[in-house]
């Protein structure tokens, strides 16, 4: 398997990088994700652009245009011949001569092995538990998941899946996935503020146009405690039911009819995507 | 100069890490940092107990005894044999197999020459600015300064030397320095809650016990506006004395005598920990 390191190809298991690196010194770094079958890559530009937003709102100049790094994303694909796999880019902040103050960005990539949701985990539903937290750069998707991380114990002992934020009671999203209600009233809510806007939660909003009422508001957590249907979305996962949220059952313990069309219609899309 | 990675010394030019270290996939580590002048460490038990301490706030195995690091660290000292320096101690998540959960902790020590604060910031002061914001696990030193390092330039745009951060008005710390306010009775302050529990902070809590009424309270940024002193706190800066904040002016412009009877307290308190 290659990755690319610093402006050149390596095999993975010499990709390395100087311990000055700003990532390893301070945490500083921002990253993407997406999916490839074969040679397709999955709403590369929607990538592209939130990776280039990441880097801005987090100061990072990208060292190379976007045609390079696209060159480099398909001479990846080419050399690992993968059947389907996930890339992850990441850009830090570099070699830093004082280990504070950022330097010429460094940019990574690794592709794997896709790991997708389970079919138990779609059929059956997943539980998730609430804590209180806001992440500090909402919109860009930093590599900074100190809480995601110090709270996996915590999902363990409970036998989550995931763990959903909150702020003042307004709820915002998972560590790595958005959130989605369905009401009573069969209107479809996703957080509006605060929340990184995944290019899956971007694709539903796209969905719902048609056939659902979907509305980007404040969601309090009493009002994901009471919803209909609650479900997660991000690359990797697609649409996972949420059957339970903390000691609640939502949709009587079952994936619900809504958050079921919307998986259909989204691997409808990808399909459209890929052709 | 020699550097310390992952279980051995190697030529700080050689120090390297695998890309999948949690701290560059997910900025997850922690750190500490300690002064060393020839052979003496100042305030070594100090710092090896707040090194293990952020390491079980979050949740990392350290990976050696406290003897076994005192060992690196003696030997890193007679390997560099630098006359006044830093040494800066990483631990992080280590090499994830999934890039999202901890593996075996990866130890990192590098040591550089000391930058101490200039002539001109102890006769003049600086100015700090503030920003609202509070640390996601003040009382661990994390590697995570996404916030600092983001706000560089809006030090640089007011010409200030470093930034306080507060919640609510309630004051807490600077992204790596303590802080400190005299009022008009005469009374040393500092953040009780949120903050970093810093070597030099608790050196001044001691000293101020013989001479100084001093109290760990909430501080709000208006009783820093109104303060007859301000100063910060650090290993590398020991004490400076802050004159202006935003835009209010503290002390008369000129650094305050508590501040400067405070700092010869401590310069003597290191003279008589390095005998």
């Amino acid at each position: 398997m290659f990755s690319f390191v610093v402006d050149k190809f390596e095999t993975h298991a010499s990709a390395v990088l100087h311990i000055s690196d700003l990532a390893v010194q301070r945490g500083y770094g921002i990253f993407d994700f997406f999916k490839i079958k074969g040679r397709h890559i999955f709403f590369l530009a929607d990538h592209l652009d939130r990776f280039f937003h990441s880097a801005k709102i987090m100061k990072l100049a990208v060292p190379y245009s976007r045609e390079q790094i696209k060159g480099f994303i398909f001479e990846l694909i080419e050399k690992n011949a993968l059947t389907e796999s996930g890339i992850k880019m990441i850009l830090t902040g570099g070699y830093s001569t004082d280990g504070y103050n950022p330097a010429r960005s460094n940019l990574l990539m690794t592709q794997h092995p896709l790991t997708l949701p389970s079919a138990d985990q779609i059929d059956n539903g997943v539980r998730i538990i609430t804590h209180p937290y806001v992440k500090e750069f909402p919109e860009a998707k930093t590599i900074n998941y100190s809480m995601g991380i110090w709270l996996l114990d915590n999902l363990k002992a409970a036998g989550a899946a995931d763990v959903l934020y909150y702020e003042g009671e307004i709820v915002s999203e998972f560590p790595r996935c958005n959130v989605f209600i369905v009401t009573h009233d069969n209107v479809i809510l996703t957080p509006a503020r605060k929340v990184l806007h995944g290019v899956t939660r971007k694709n539903i909003l796209k969905l719902t146009g048609a056939q659902y009422t979907i509305k980007e508001a404040d969601i309090t957590r009493d009002e994901v405690y009471q919803a209909r249907e609650v479900f997660l979305t991000s690359t990797t996962k697609r649409i996972l039911p949420v059957v339970r949220v903390d000691d609640r059952i939502i949709s009587e313990g079952q994936p619900g009819p809504v958050t079921l069309g919307l998986l259909n219609e989204l691997l409808r899309l990808e399909e459209r995507d890929a052709v």
